[in-house]
């Protein structure tokens, strides 16, 4: 299986060719889109989507993900190995946050491996079409192996931080995006619930409980919830919590402890 | 055949995570998307657009509408026959229309089920991937049918009225939605213009013609048609009727008798 | 393999619709979305996004474009063979483009060849579904050649124009279309800087560089490159140049010969 991520849009016709590309050469696997509605060149929203969204996906699949500002420059092509998966993408933070938070290889692709592949690039500035989607297919197809496309190399750190904890107790987190319902998805796992005694969020002045589901919550209450993803999000019932509380992508926020008290 | 109908939207991957959890399945079944753009938790819409689009897929398919304020409560998730083809979807009045307007059964699916055909749901807010999907996959593979997943069960009636025939004669309908275009898609069937003599639309004040397709009309003429899915439309050439008329969906309006006379 | 370029948006489900009626007959054909956001009855962006995108596609390929304003009317639907590739579009200018730039057959779809493959309209609004999505399928499966669908034809020529030299030695070329990136797509092709001396673009009173790749611009500077459909493009660094140089689709710009001179 092959997902697609990308900043193209749905507007025009850059992700159909991509998709041809693939199917050209692996006719018989199958492409899901993730989104293509990455906000142009957000490289961090693009990895904490394969990050959240990866265990989804069984062994064996392959993800590429083009948000690609610096196409045409020097950065290298990346394919990183985790979870059995495999991802692809520039070296340009994209993977920040999947190496940071699992164990992974990582090679840099090399023009040496394309060639050999006959893979050979016909534009300056869609290496997604020219090199990403025919090597997802050849190693799709199993033609070539991770480790055979180039040397290891460690990815660019990206610009997310995961969760961290904190001398109080409390662990910082950080809002990674707001998803079309409002929602706010933060870098905060929801197995940190764990370590806490009856604990809540604080986002600047304000203190949500965690609730099971959405519909567990007062109407118009914000609250926070671990997500399908297994990820603590800021939630408000039947609507935008991103609105509700005036947050965007990039806020900061805290799991902290309560003590039940008088 | 598999569909998808949400109201996830394009800009985040739940869409795709539906996918994956089909293919993993059921490799070997198309997936098409009929929408993933129902206005937020707007259950009569997805319902409304099943029972126009049903009739072009063939039978055997699966339809799976996750538009789910719900989730995570006690509300049932539902497999309704009809026609054919199955529909899966939660029990929140958007089976309402087609339960209203055609021969049914209906199955409230139970955890029973469920663990027989190893479906763990593993979040309390994202029943569409956990439930729906692997459902869907299961049912159409025929490892199980529509009666084995439970009970039958009448499902809750939607907030989308039929068309309703009146004293005068008249039919009294509601416009379900407004499409990409702006045409006003409305809940009366194009076969009910059989039944009256000389029919015209009244929307308000306004008298509209009833045209056979948009070429037919002139120049910034507001007209009623019977559209693709056999549904009377308003509709404006080249132009948006929804703003022309200013409609938006529940609003009212009326196929009505017009006698000749000078 | 097929792909679907229309305007129907994403918010409805005619799309999916389509692709139900290709798979129903050829269940085995790859199904690829090029887009479905071309602005309300645009031919024109239609034609040029074929135009641009056919040569990543291999031969065989059938492209079913819908974007049909006078459907229902007496306008013709068309089969146009070029590139190894067929083109399946209402007569509507949308193939003008194509049938300019390259050698071409094209072939008036009969309704004695609908009935020999059993296509039988069903709407007079929706000739997508009806007519050009089945006609793809027994193309694609070659139960039908296209000098089979009807006698020989000439597209209508499309409002939108080839590039074309001026006696001046410069190139006079059109905006086609603004991407979801803000770059604008002209008709000129890339080729044409090679007959050129030191080419640059003017646009106005504006004066662009040609450059290999964005990265290779300085900050906010507006530019020129030969995209990855070998289209000269107007664009800038990580913005929209579309907002930067106030370009809508339809306006004309040059491509001049400079000469180097103190």
């Amino acid at each position: 299986m092959i997902t697609l991520t990308s900043d193209f849009g749905t507007r025009d016709p850059y992700a159909g060719i991509m998709r041809s590309r693939i199917v050209q050469r692996a006719p018989q696997l199958p492409i899901i889109d993730l989104t293509h509605e990455i906000s142009a060149f957000a490289v961090e929203q693009a990895g904490y989507w394969l990050y959240c969204c990866h265990p989804q996906f069984p062994a064996g699949t392959i993800h590429v993900a083009v948000v690609d500002p610096g196409v045409g420059s020097a950065r290298a092509i990346l394919v990183l190995e985790a979870a059995g998966q495999l991802f692809i993408a520039p070296d340009n933070g994209l993977l920040g946050l999947l190496a940071q938070s699992l164990p992974y290889r990582a090679y840099r692709v090399t023009d040496e491996a394309l060639s050999r592949l006959h893979i050979a690039p016909s534009s300056a500035t869609f290496h997604g079409r020219d090199i990403m989607a025919p090597l997802a297919a050849e190693l799709g197809c199993q033609r070539i192996r991770a480790d055979e496309v180039g040397p290891a190399h460690t990815p660019a750190p990206g610009r997310l931080a995961c969760a961290q904890a904190m001398p109080d107790r409390s662990i910082r987190g950080t809002v990674a995006l707001i998803d079309h319902y409002g929602n706010a998805l933060t870098t905060i796992p929801g197995a940190a619930l764990k370590s806490l005694r009856a604990p809540q969020v604080r986002f600047e002045q304000q203190s949500l409980r965690i609730l099971r589901t959405y519909a567990d919550a007062g109407p118009g209450e914000c609250f926070a919830l671990v997500n399908s993803a297994s990820m603590l999000e800021l939630a408000t019932r039947q609507g935008s919590a991103a609105q509700a509380l005036n947050i965007q992508p990039g806020r900061t926020m805290y799991l902290v402890e309560t003590v039940a008290e008088s």
